[in-house]
């Protein structure tokens, strides 16, 4: 994995999405910049889910955008998704790069500084810093990092970040001139009009605060 | 795996066991005879998944009792369980054994003559037939087979069977002499006063039956 490929992350919510299809709203995406995609879903038939991560794969193929499956080590391994992203209650990172090798990309949510100490000692590829702001999106998160706790963290991480948790057009510029890598996105691609618009805009906002 | 280690084979069910530790419940049922057991579990962290199966492998351990995991092929291999039971909504049965390689035991649900001839062709370690009878347990399932299906069902299948769905003292018999290996029970143990007696109860009746 490529640091920069963690510039504008989309994080796929089927809530969210409003019934629209999970496909049209990543290819969008993808169209307008998104870096890497990370299929998040919960209460889904196993099956289903590997079929969703087959269909995602084939739509980023083209563009060579990484997916990455949340949680699930046995979709990823079934799909051959480009990795998995686990938060501190999936499965713990040394049974996920057991089984999933060396190759893979496997990315871990931090949610306090001795998670971010912890995550130094491990070859993860990532770490998701989370929250940064509170969100409506998930609500079972820890105490929100704010700017400044986002800034100590890049400073601490010897890893790639990619901040997570009310990331969108207000905030990604104060966000990015912490020094992190990138944002992880879900409601301001989501559940935008058009997806593609609000990934064209983000990745110029992130362009400037970066360069 | 042994065709007799499906005689008698408890399936776990958190929400049965109204509080009452799954460990306990495992523990008392195979001291009483339960030849398999699966742990099922549905709305549980990855995480929690993973270190109540290393439990429970430990439990079962000094018995030589295999542990099943319902569906979740990444909890099996990070708890290296003894397989996996996967439903017709769960990770395709190929990919399964890809990933969990010839050694491990899949099992797989049928719900259905034509399931059967599928499962015939494939090389799965038994098929559950599912369900026999109607139950609470699991409100998602097809139409029952009954006794004369089960008893068709055992004829048609290559693989040893398991009879699923309604199975308890009443029934145990009956489901017995159709020829099936053995019967997968969940409240007839689960939510018994002593799980122990209970599996010692079904244990001799099953005896009785195949003898």
């Amino acid at each position: 994995m490529k640091r920069n490929q963690l510039r504008l992350y989309l994080v796929t919510d089927r809530a969210l999405a409003g019934g629209r299809d999970i496909e049209d709203i990543v290819r969008e995406s993808v169209e307008g910049g998104a870096t890497m995609v990370q299929l998040r879903e919960k209460d889904i038939d196993t099956r289903d889910f590997i079929e969703l991560a087959l269909r995602l794969k084939k739509v980023l193929a083209p563009y060579g955008v990484p997916l990455i499956i949340n949680d699930r080590v046995d979709v990823a391994l079934a799909s051959d998704a480009d990795g998995v992203h686990i938060g501190q209650s999936d499965m713990p990172y040394a049974m996920a790069r057991r089984i999933l090798g060396p190759d893979k990309i496997i990315g871990l949510s931090v949610e306090n500084f001795a998670q971010i100490e912890e995550a130094n000692s491990l070859d993860v590829d990532y770490i998701g810093v989370s929250p940064v702001f509170a969100t409506p999106t998930k609500t079972d998160t820890a105490a929100p990092f704010g700017l400044e706790g986002l800034r100590r963290a890049v400073e601490m991480s010897v890893h790639p970040t990619v901040a997570i948790g009310g990331m969108n057009a207000s905030t990604a510029a104060d966000v990015i001139s912490t020094g992190t890598d990138g944002i992880a996105v879900v409601s301001a691609i989501v559940c935008a009009a058009s997806p593609r618009k609000a990934s064209e805009e983000l990745l110029e906002i992130i362009s400037k605060a970066s360069s």
